[in-house]
């Protein structure tokens, strides 16, 4: 199987912490994100907005900001101390990828990288402390959404992109999809450090590109009673795909589309995966269960459609898929 | 067994629609029903407030009115057609009970009767359309309440008030709860006339007083919502019994005292009983699993406190309970 | 509009009760109903299996009898008292439709009659006492079905059919749905006896046929359920659509195909219909959210598989929808 | 504040991973754990019982033992490799205190040791695999256990405790419980290895004891089921406290004695704790909110009853709790 354990490394990257995406309408994206969906702000500066969940002690697990396109800055990633960014710094450069420190309002030193796709990351160890919500459910709203729960990517090569973050940044495969062929090529795969399935998700199309955020809710009334508010607003357009129950992870998802069209998973009911020796669960890219456990095919949009990466203020080059299988869609 | 078959009627009650409360500070009544439990504000008059829940399409199944103490102005019960009423005056005369017709703010010609325990009772055939909010669901909030479901009240001979009941006004029996004595005796009866278990609950007590008003939420998730909205909000006092399950009736409850000590009871999953030959079922008072179907004992207070009646001004006088059995009481 | 009010009548339809269905393997059926949703064996004769649900008193809800070949035998509705049995029979021989006693094991006498359209329909006014289950936590299975709730049947001529259950049977109407045209067309009925949303449903289609036995479920997490059970045993292609939420009726619904292909709703949360001034709530055939209320579209076997009827051993003949307008289905 | 910081080990506790207790009838335990409650039989040997939960793929996470009278042999967890039991026991010898490799069915060499108060621990790095259940929807059962998420114990001196476990250990504190004296003293505190609220509680009272083991459900509608389930099993005394949510931890729980009287917490809904910067949360012993977040006061049972530990066939010598200080009780 083409699935590597972890590699030792000398820094700690503890979890995904925040996507920084570009939208064209600040006020737009607030109503999606803060009155129906019910993500807090934190901040508010001249051009971005800062969010968290109800459950979340840091700053942000999302950062909206102004731009003329929309496109993802960054995708964050929390170490456990500050001299984990002076390893990582050094591993970057030794791996011949460009690593540079930036400011970044409301949280520590960060230094910002890029992987071998082209995938920008920032990584920090500190984020200025706020009010925990998780008990002020007198003000919980929408879909009651707990914390940041993951990230998912497309990108063209799957097979280097997992090779890249198992051995050179040290993330376990919790489950993986893969071709049928004789010699089975790697299709996704699902990678974490934190310990439940998923810190970062790649998965076979033409990329890097972000295809969504993955928000934890309580349970599966949470993804019924976001339709129906959605619906109840008359924008049942951007109710995507589900709920339903994914048979790969396990968990129940409702993806949500919001005015740029960035796409945020609703996401709950995964497992635990902290044993060093859990053994990494495969998928057929052909078993009809692997996407929705209940047999319902995603729409094809949910395939072709998402956000692209930008570094220094150019669009990164997107390489075709290099895999031409496709699950089967909703025709 | 003490139970009666209801009688025929030349009028037809179709259901429990509002109870009008009077209390003391009409603001902090408000944040109660309508901030914290989610009812709607359907109109506030001078004096008054008019609260309907989320389903409902009528004015108010609430009406609170600004009073020096705390009481029960009337019940009110919604009947077929505006011929009734006559009927229904014509039937109270004949048993030598006031009635007399009254001008009700947003319902139409109402009749405010007496019953032989001293309870005003008021029914009305129209009621002024509101928009339906059910499918606002962008507007939900608090314990999500769909519609009024009944009302309880605690009365001093438990026997004679449901022969009233079902002798003259054609109500129905669901369940009923007896003393274990050799001859046993009517301890309290739940009775309907719109086909689940109950329109109106009567309960054996110093009364007639209103034990609480029944309010239908949709689920076991919704009481533990409210529970959490409520201690989030440093009102844990205002949460006097459950969440539960009721073994007489089936439905999960959970029993909360506003600002006046007015008890709603949040209430649901109980069942249908339109079958004119659906069986009452009998309940022993000593019957632990009763009152609360997994053992909890209720406290003190909710067998004891109760709203107070007033006609015309006056409070109704109260009769000690004719029977001295009592449930097991947290102690 | 074309809708009607219920004419009063000299009998008194209490609800419908149950449906007879052939079936080509009472094993298979067995399995699905009761292994699988949940349902409780009333009883087992040499040719069929008598189903009830969790909170029903009376021996059952659902008859599958053993045959060549799918179809539905008999729509069963409860009247309030023998007599009505008489009264009912006067009145479809008035009408010169089709009305016989038969004989029914675990009922008492039951009047058989045929419909305008063709549909066998049949009134009891007793069956058998059974044990209920509701209070049985420990035997609940699959999606914890409580009641049969409604009958939905497609019919060629809607308008037609409404204005029998209307002015003949006295059945109220609901909701309904209307073709946009300057002379708008009755699509669509629900209509109801018992004071919810409906005990049959009308829809346009070629028919007669039943569409579905609709099912009473707690709430939404008991839908996930069963599509999660249902996935878990590989019978995916039995869950046809839904998890959802219906514009019309507010119900959340998960439709399930048997072995035979005859269709299950598993139903929860619509409303209180028993106000004699309800006013019918009207919903165009193009409004997307009128059959999904979050803009999901149904597959197009959802709108033209249906079981059809039999009479006297032969199938009822069908006739060619009267609308051709359809609502937009899954592409 | 008497917390410390989690003083960095050579080797690496992953989680809790199990508890053996001894009971005094094997078929009485099976049928509480496994018809009940719902968990999964992996094993049974002649004398003893290997229960698992849903999506568990280890062995086991109880083991029932048949003895003379109702103890705690052991608290299991699991490391990361074999190594580090060899570490571990240095450890340990060098703390004087007693670590011997034991011999244990289904899982890999494993090392017993005995913490300061006398709490036998058992460390391993290997359990034999077994199927996961997660998906297995169609064989759920009770309470739908998905694993084992905690273990707590009373201790006489909490703050010694803490300090073993943080300095010698590693655990980190997420949340923990002071008296109000103008010195405060360590009431209580909850540690962790594996990221979420607690591996470990450490609670004030004699000891040392196993107050309960905890058992991580999806939602709070499985609380409410299993309450249902053991009052239909008219078992209602098993449930001992709950459902509720706890202030500390923001759980939802519930209190299940088993027939030997050994406790199990049902818990589901506490947070992420993986940040090394996690600021433990402060609670005051008499903040009613803390132990229920609605105001319930727990049984005085729950505050004086816990399982005792057995260490080489002897009872472990209970201490008396060292802080007098105790939250209020139901009275």
């Amino acid at each position: 199987m083409p699935i590597l354990p972890a590699s030792p490394t000398d820094f700690n990257i503890i979890r995904s912490a925040y996507a920084e995406l570009t939208v064209t309408d600040l006020e737009a994206s607030r109503a999606h994100y803060v009155d129906l969906l019910g993500l807090v702000e934190s901040a508010r500066t001249e051009d971005a907005l800062y969010l968290r969940a109800l459950e979340e002690r840091q700053h942000h697990c999302l950062v909206l900001r102004q731009a003329q396109r929309p496109a993802v800055n960054a995708l964050g990633f929390k170490v456990s101390c500050e001299e984990d960014l002076g390893r990582l710094e050094a591993h970057f450069r030794r791996l011949g990828l460009p690593a540079v420190y930036v400011q970044k309002e409301f949280q520590g030193r960060t230094l910002r990288a890029r992987d071998p796709q082209g995938m920008p990351l920032e990584f920090f160890h500190r984020m200025d402390p706020v009010e925990r919500m998780l008990q002020r459910f007198d003000l919980y709203r929408g879909a009651h959404v707990m914390r940041i729960d993951h990230l998912n990517c497309m990108v063209a090569d799957v097979q280097a992109a997992h090779d890249f973050y198992a051995r050179q940044l040290g993330f376990r495969v919790s489950e993986y999809t893969e071709t049928d062929a004789a010699d089975p090529q790697l299709w996704a795969a699902w990678m974490h450090r934190k310990g439940n399935v998923h810190d970062l998700a790649l998965m076979n199309g033409d990329g890097p590109r972000l295809h969504h955020v993955g928000m934890w809710v309580e349970n599966g009334l949470d993804l019924i009673r976001i339709c129906d508010i959605f619906a109840a607003a008359h924008l049942t357009d951007r109710l995507e795909r589900g709920p339903g129950r994914h048979g790969l992870s396990n968990a129940m998802f409702l993806y949500v589309r919001d005015p740029d069209g960035h796409r945020t998973e609703l996401y709950t009911g995964d497992y635990q995966t902290m044993d060093p020796d859990f053994e990494p669960i495969r998928w057929s890219v052909n078993d009809v269960r692997r996407q929705t456990f209940w047999g319902h095919k995603a729409p094809e949009c949910w395939f072709l459609e998402a956000s692209e990466f930008v570094w220094n203020g150019e669009p990164v080059p997107r390489q075709p898929a290099r895999l031409s299988e496709r699950p089967a869609i909703a025709t």
